[in-house]
């Protein structure tokens, strides 16, 4: 579950709007492309550099420019610079431990989104985080990834077969399109994380192991994190389909609407995974107790039926001169049924009080 | 307790409005019925087909269809058209993993319900749930079930009989009925969980046994998945009888108001139990750990009788030439008094320290 | 704790309005008694029937209904019928599981209350709850309550004898009067909330035995239940000083804001007694692990006293031919010595381990 | 902790306004004083009755009445008719289980506050608690306490020493040094009840012991007592400072909103010490499960060390003809070295699994 | 953890705006310095009183006026009579244990902010508070620290070099750039937390160690304490950046803004390593229980393998006369055997038992 965590406090003291990447790098090379698109047609392009984005001529009412990387201050800088954004916002793409917000500039608004994905396999297979900054102007929408993912590749697909009159749709409708495919990546996280609660919880009821305890634990972070996630994520979306009307059209709302209840779906998942998991924990320390429970009565039981059985042939060990019934042939088959019977006796006793 | 999950994630990537059905198909085929009625009288019909529909003479002032079955997405897009429906309300049928919520659109009335029931017999008893939505409109009332149930057979029958002037009370009215089933069909659920609770509480202050343990966990998960449904129920009760007065003529407002009493108080009934639940819990730990410290106590007990008895016989046991008492007649005699002696002793000390 | 829970899953699929009992009969035979009073005088009457009622030449300016038993539906119709009450209304009063509430009619106000008394004797002294449904009219007071109680005793000792100046109050005063006295009972009942949670906490911090256990968790319940209560009724009251001010003159207004305090008071007085239950539960808890401690601690000290003295007891007792100090007068006392000083070490060893 | 709770219950069904006293008599003989001053100067006196107050001559600008004892209902009776107080408030200053509340007659303020000390000493000290009623009217203010104490007498000489400029302050500047001194008389409490946590963890981190739990619960009860009561305090303050503005000119109201700031700061100071105790007492139940743990670990050592040698002892302690090693001369030190042999892998075995 | 706590009792009594320090002197000798800069400039100086400070003549647009201690209420006296401000404002700067808080006096802005440390190193880090105050009027910034420390050399450094336009940006501009100083402190805190509870965790899922208990402890309390503390400065923050717009230009209000962003990031990952440490101490308590359950089961081994072998040398060591075995030359083996075969059952049943 532990991830490298971001140091910020390396850039305490810089003058504000400093331009500085902090997170870690996630792709070698970063990377730049747009889709200019609308009702007319729809050109697509891998540009080498940012002077390419400038000389770019504009043919279609949105261009969509999209970045992998975002740990190259100069070249985020030279965008800002073509798009006018605010350094604020600028620095706040390059800081990859942002909150979910979103911020209305006036000319445009600026989303921070994250997204998460579960990286390597097998039971190690762990939550990993990025950052996306969508920035949707009057006619443009500018999306900075951290690292190459197929979460807009639906979105794109659809601009190319113009599926679902998504050309004609303008600005809006490619941010909505965005968000709805952020969303939808959550409920693949939310499934695995029920499928992992579901075998723990197998687990646990069928027998406590330790290793249950490790992998509770592990889910519980995994919950806590993207519960402490999702609530700046409701806001955001709250926020969109109520104040910033501007820039959706009422109809777009509609779908906003949509996408906002879609978050809140998520979130309850989320709250029952955790009331599920901590109930687990629950069980799994009852369970342990109720085991100790257990092993001490076998052991209650042994010592019960053996100790006084030991002291008999103690007894008859001692070396006295006279004793009774050394002579007597039987004698040493009266001592054993005078074992049974004892250790008999004192379970019985054992029995008894147990069931009062 | 655990039901299979409905998979959202398999939607991810298609456009808004895309008409796919997310769940388990429940009913073979899907049914198509219709109540047509009025103050002058009631048509009531199975209908085969959507075009039936289609053609179905108006002679009421109420039209009420009721569709069993909703994986079908072409019929189900059909009657959206016929009632001009929005895509997206058509989308949410289809998808029955929604939250309960209401929605205005303008000229109809969008509810998304949950009902639940217990579903096979004895210890296994499971609580399972389906989607029910209800689409309101000026004339019409649309209602679409996953599967058959009984929930709205008494509405149904309430307009054949025109008891209690059902038909002449118009749309509003037939939606504050089913409403009203609804909420009603929630009493039976919590009654059984009161039973199961009861059920428990006796088992446990009688005695905890592991069972009880799985019979807690499973009605704190009942209970979570009740409760944190009927938290978005009350809303939308609560925003019907507050904001959408519309739809809903004064006299019936006051009506929904106690429709919305019944949810409040459903909802407290069931915090009632998980407060219950709760703290049977901690009474099973509590009596667990209580048991742990019987046990070893009786090990103690058995402990200190046997282990100094023990020892006196192997002292005697000894193969020392001279030792005292072994050549007295009575020696043995003695020993054995000496056992009880310091066994009595033990016990007596132990006792003691135990009172103060 | 446990009290037959009111069925009402069986009124499921009536018309709203239906007059069906829910609850258990509490009075054999209902019975009707008015108090007909103002400034000129007091008539009061026991009736033999609702007929009576409607025949009662009114006198003066306030007159007040009293029922006893709410089980007779045909009857409490009639009363509907005469003050011109919603059908809402009276299916409330016959429902004797409704939320404490206050709902304006125009005309009057509805109240519906919850009493408390303690039943039976001794340990088994348990919580049973009734309804109270108060109506205020412009002229008349109407109270049913489930079963004869002196709740209300005192109001009408000050009606007749006009202390406090009672009669000239008018409906107003009235109403406050039976609130006052209503939540004037809930004292008795928290201070005997209270004398049990202190004999709990005497009896778990002088020494925990397992009745403790079974003290707590009814006591949580009891606290539970009332809480759950209150809370709603502290509504009621909020709502009466706040919002229908048009019931309540402004000179009553500032007594009702007294009862309000006084709810409120009972709510913290309860608050206190639950945060100290739970209190009372870890401590409890907490006991039952230390004393586990105390006995493993005495098991170990007596395992470890006893357990190398017999070792040495057997050594000496081994068969071998030639074994050191068997010959010896002295041997034996020796082997007693080396068993004393063994033990005595072991124990040593165990008090500095411990005590670092 | 405990304190002989003030029996609410005896007052049920007596008419409001009725003047009976609720709570202890904490002083013998009820005593009335009066400070009479302004800018021009200070009359003090104390006066035998309450004629006296009344035939008392005023002189300055501002009359403070203060009374210790409120368990004479006619002495405060003749007082509330002196100063045409409302009946309900006569009544609240008799009954000392009120919350601390502010109320706004229209010519007077009324305010219940708290005060709290610790009687006894050494760990019996106790917390006490006592209510004052204040009276602020237009120019005079009336102090209600339960009994003798030096929380006003600060207030007092400064009245005496016109320090601070008092004298010329007005009744608000009085009403707002009373309640600084309140206020200020918390800190006190606190910084005790921060001793007493220090100590408490200091002798819970170096070692659990029974008496700490005590301790932790009566911290505990103190908190929740204080907490409980500060909310409301908060209330008032807040509420003097926002909304009754017309007692409290503006430059006062800014030193209200310091003693608001001093009652905040408490509080918070109260919810850390409530966190540090609820992480105590889980600190001391891990101590303990802990001990246990080692007390068994002993336990284990013990028995895995002797009950194998033992084991050999008694197999060289049977009497069969034909053994070997018997006749051996050092047979016997075999044996020892065999003992000592198995105890020990014994031992390491167990030292093995134990850090794996 | 522990801090020796400022004592505020011995200042109860004393009229309000009474000079008096509480807390610690933590410099010896308070220092003054002022920075007088705007865009024409900069003037630097330490002065060595305030006399010198009333004295300096004014040559820019800000005068920046720092103090390091304030244990000496004559010197802040003074300087409190020179920029004109209230009594209230300089009691509260000689007054240290302050919430954090933003009050507005009309003419300037009066901060009080709280800078935290590790001071010590290795296992002893303490998290050491000072607090500052900020005192924003229209040409002046005042800024009081407990003692030297760093938090304000960048910007100072800052405003030497006109780095980022610091000088022509006004007082705003430089109140800014000290909250984002304050803030960005916070950032090392949390990491150096952060590492802590990483370090912790990865203690207890490796295997609990009573060490490791204190630790979660002291974390606990440092979060605990710095998350009290933070949601003041969110609320400073939140009501700096919402109401007071009338001290900063709205272009700074969008830096503020985001200051405020940092501040709520700050404190989730607080809240997410709370919910971290409370799922540790969980998991360390339940670890412990399962440790007792693992030294059991060794102990029931140990015993149920030895205990009954015991029996059966002791039951051989019996002195019958005539007991089977005895004679027979292969006897001592038969019971060797036997021995095995009694123990090896005893663990197979054990083993079984556990398994089901």
């Amino acid at each position: 579950m532990k991830q490298p965590r971001k140091r910020r406090s390396q850039k305490a003291g810089l003058p504000p709007g400093s331009l500085v990447h902090i997170g870690e790098v996630r792709t070698q090379q970063p990377s730049l492309s747009i889709m200019d698109y609308g009702a007319g047609g729809c050109v697509e392009a891998e540009l080498p550099d940012v002077d390419a984005l400038r000389r770019h001529p504009r043919q279609h009412e949105v261009l969509w420019v999209n970045v992998y990387g975002v740990h190259d201050p100069l070249m985020l800088g030279e965008i800002g610079r073509i798009f006018d954004l605010h350094p604020l916002v600028v620095e706040d793409i390059l800081n990859t431990d942002q909150r979910q917000k979103v911020e209305s500039y006036g000319t445009y608004l600026y989303l921070v989104l994250h997204r998460y994905r579960f990286n390597g396999g097998g039971q190690g297979r762990q939550l990993a985080q990025d950052q996306i900054s969508v920035v949707i102007g009057r006619d443009f929408v500018l999306t900075f990834q951290e690292c190459k993912a197929e979460t807009f590749e639906t979105v794109r697909e659809r601009v190319r077969t113009d599926r679902g009159g998504l050309r004609r749709g303008g600005v809006d409708t490619l941010g909505y399109s965005l968000l709805d495919a952020m969303v939808d990546s959550y409920f693949g996280i939310v499934e695995e994380l029920n499928d992992r609660a579901d075998g723990l919880e197998d687990q646990i009821l069928a027998g406590a192991r330790s290793a249950s305890l490790q992998g509770i634990h592990e889910l519980k972070r995994c919950l806590s994190r993207l519960r402490r996630n999702l609530y700046p994520l409701r806001e955001v979306l709250g926020s969109l389909h109520r104040d910033v009307g501007d820039f959706f059209r009422p109809e777009v709302q509609l779908y906003l609407r949509d996408v906002y209840d879609h978050t809140v779906h998520i979130l309850e998942s989320i709250e029952d995974l955790r009331d599920l998991t901590t109930g687990l924990l629950d069980v799994y320390l009852t369970t342990v107790s109720h085991r100790v429970n257990l092993e001490v009565r076998a052991l209650t039981v042994v010592a019960t039926v053996f100790l006084p059985a030991s002291l008999i042939a103690g007894i008859f060990g001692m070396n006295f001169k006279e004793m009774p019934w050394l002579e007597l042939p039987q004698g040493f088959y009266y001592a054993l049924v005078l074992m049974v019977l004892v250790a008999g006796g004192m379970l019985l006793l054992f029995w008894r009080r147990r069931s009062v």
